[in-house]
């Protein structure tokens, strides 16, 4: 049994910092890289990257909407080519630092605001899958289970990765509550820990109501952009190796990929 | 005998235009790409990469300080970690979109600012040498003879390609007549003819004082900027065909680069 | 009788140039000022605020969402507190440098996408107004009538100009028909010259359907982005001049504002 | 007797924090608020002007090159107009928010690059000197003693803060050891807090050389970026009080300025 854990990385800006970048590469397996569109800049791109190979994290462009002062958190109306362009962009930049840095980028994860659009907004979620199909149709795209993006990925015969998280509350649908909510974020270390094992080995976890729903991911998010964050991902990791499952990125860079080949 | 003919293109950004971008590219050999740090966007790139490589023209990054409100135009004091991985940053981005439309990024011309602070900055000459050496050493890089990038780039053992202006009076010493001198652009079209069709079969020109100096560029730049500057173009290439002079990028995509070997 | 002409000006940015902006200023009474978010930049804001004061052209702050890349165009879904704050920003910086050019920033005029989702946006539109409110209580927000952000402001006791489009035809609703329907624009110049007649002395015009429709707008709304606009422009002008309408500014400066009390 | 303290505040921007804003405007007088050029932005601005008010702080705008990713302290070659008009919009974009928090801005202090480029560069130096005095001659100009831009402030007949750096070592000639010698900043808070109290009694400081060298400056700049600093910068006004000095903003907001008249 193998599960992978991915956090969102390179999240600083120029002077700014966010998070802890440096130990959440010796926790998690997969590290969504910033791609200087909501935050990141090259010489952050760079050392994440460098950090990520170091350590056998795969790396994933965590593309995302221009918009800086807005962290890419805000949905923009933004026409499909002109997103599509946008989306090749960002994994252009980083192809080009983790390449320096003797790695590859093995996936693409869209970011906030976008991430959320197309988990509906078809046509923001057919740029970005053919952004990623026209660009390297050997990476993977990740993204909500249930999404229009993954679905029109599928369809288009790319490979993609269903992504759960470990601190969210999921509606009996197997939706993310809204944070908006009462108990949608967990924040007790131990029983976030305990639903990743349940959703590593496949049983069930409970929802909102409590009742159980069974959610199998390709990979588990955890969160690094606050101290206590980095301790849970620290404690999630230490159980499921206890629990005897294998942490390993669910997309490993190849040496046959076809950029390469 | 054989000569390039570069121009740089992609320069306007959003809903800003600048330059008349499909006509020129009927008539260079070689398009400076604008890589979206002083001009240039993910949507124009695509749409100027599609048509050089539509019209066999090759595709140089023209990389720059992050500058957009100043063009690129102005010194910046930047850190030579920073302008390494900016420089990177942008090579990757045209190189993605390029891959999209066909083409392959086969050079790269650092852009105003830029361009003239490594004519004698060693620092950041030597950073930008370094991008391009650790991201695709079959990439050519172009600049001024005698500038310091060009010395550090032949010592690193890449490929240079040695640029002339058109319509750039020279001094004695074969350096460019400061724009604040009087006689520094030439503005005659068939005056500029004559002198591309002198560099282009080794004779020489007249420098700024009258007296012969011989300048043997491996590209010539020529501006596309005014309606003007694009007719003087079209009788460049016009008057190099009549004297039997063959236009060739001096870097055309090969199958066998590193990147796709 | 009198009616204002206003039109958005002072749209490039760095070297990017949009329009004719002084030749507008020598038709119009009333200028949209960008001011450095969809377009703009501190210089063109101090070129034109001082041709505009030259001309006895009234000055209007043209606050957008800060989307320079997307010209202010899309939708972005941004909280209200920090719209309201960025629309202060706005009028701030341009009433600086309105003062220095001798001249008072009159009135505020939303653009774009954000012209447009305050049309219906609740949220949004109270942002703007409470900006407007809390920054100086004797500008006028104008608007497209019938919005909420004109309703808004009339029961916070702003006062409000209601803009009329020269060159958009209309539903019999008296909202604008669609950009995507057929007929929408208008480009005959003596049809919008008459229109812009009708307008100025209460005469209905045609909706869409041909049927009769009476608006009485505070100004209307002429463009200057393509030479043939400027054309159209300054044919309104002279057709309303000589149907014996006064052009003024809906909204001069006075003495006796709240900031120079 | 009385100094002032004053502290680079507000430089977070979007999701991005720096520094303890609301700890340093308990403990300094003179808040340096960052106007979105090289950190900032409305809402951050709108949040330190409140706070500053409700504590009695002078606001000074903090202005900046145009430089988000870099943080402003980067040296650009900008031409004296266009830098003019972007320390003007600047310093309108704070005013209109400080107003709205019921406040003034009373001073002005270059950032970073900017402040330590006119020490020497005539022709920045005279551009910030020009945009001051064409905005609002009540406005105060803060610089380092000795520099080129309080030399032309004077001239101009503006008023001018001196100004000194708690934890930084001087020269001989009362300039800063420049901070690449060892001993360049200072780190124990007792012999900052001792230093202070000597400067703002008029007692000499010793030099880098150990030497006595008598600064007398208007206002003291303590940092506030790290925790350790903000302690710092608590222990310095508290041993300022217990030395019976007294702690007082060097340009209060006057009812009289000309702004308000």
């Amino acid at each position: 049994m193998t599960v992978d854990l991915n956090s969102d990385l390179g999240e600083g800006h120029g002077s700014w910092a966010m998070g802890d970048d440096d130990t959440l590469l010796s926790i998690v397996t997969s590290a969504n890289v910033a791609c200087g569109f909501h935050a990141g800049d090259p010489s952050i791109m760079r050392h994440v990257t460098a950090q990520a190979v170091a350590n056998g994290v795969a790396i994933g462009a965590h593309v995302a909407y221009r918009d800086l002062t807005g962290f890419g958190r805000r949905f923009i109306d933004v026409d499909a080519p002109t997103l599509r362009d946008e989306v090749t962009y960002q994994m252009g930049a980083l192809d080009a630092i983790t390449r320096q840095a003797g790695g590859r980028v093995t996936y693409v994860k869209p970011h906030g605001g976008l991430y959320n659009a197309i988990v509906h907004h078809e046509e923001q979620a057919r740029a970005v899958v053919a952004a990623v199909a026209a660009y390297d149709r050997s990476l993977v795209l990740m993204g909500l289970p249930g999404s229009v993006v993954l679905h029109l990925a599928e369809k288009e015969g790319l490979q993609v990765a269903h992504e759960a998280f470990a601190d969210r509350a999921y509606t009996p649908e197997g939706t993310l509550v809204s944070r908006k909510e009462p108990g949608a974020v967990l924040h007790d270390a131990a029983q976030i820990a305990q639903r990743c094992i349940a959703m590593a080995t496949g049983e069930p976890i409970k929802d909102i109501n409590g009742d159980p729903l069974t959610l199998t991911p390709d990979s588990i998010c955890v969160h690094g952009d606050t101290p206590g964050a980095v301790e849970i991902a620290r404690q999630v990791r230490s159980a499921l190796e206890q629990a005897g499952i294998e942490l390993a990125p669910f997309a490993r860079a190849k040496p046959d990929t076809a950029r390469d080949a």
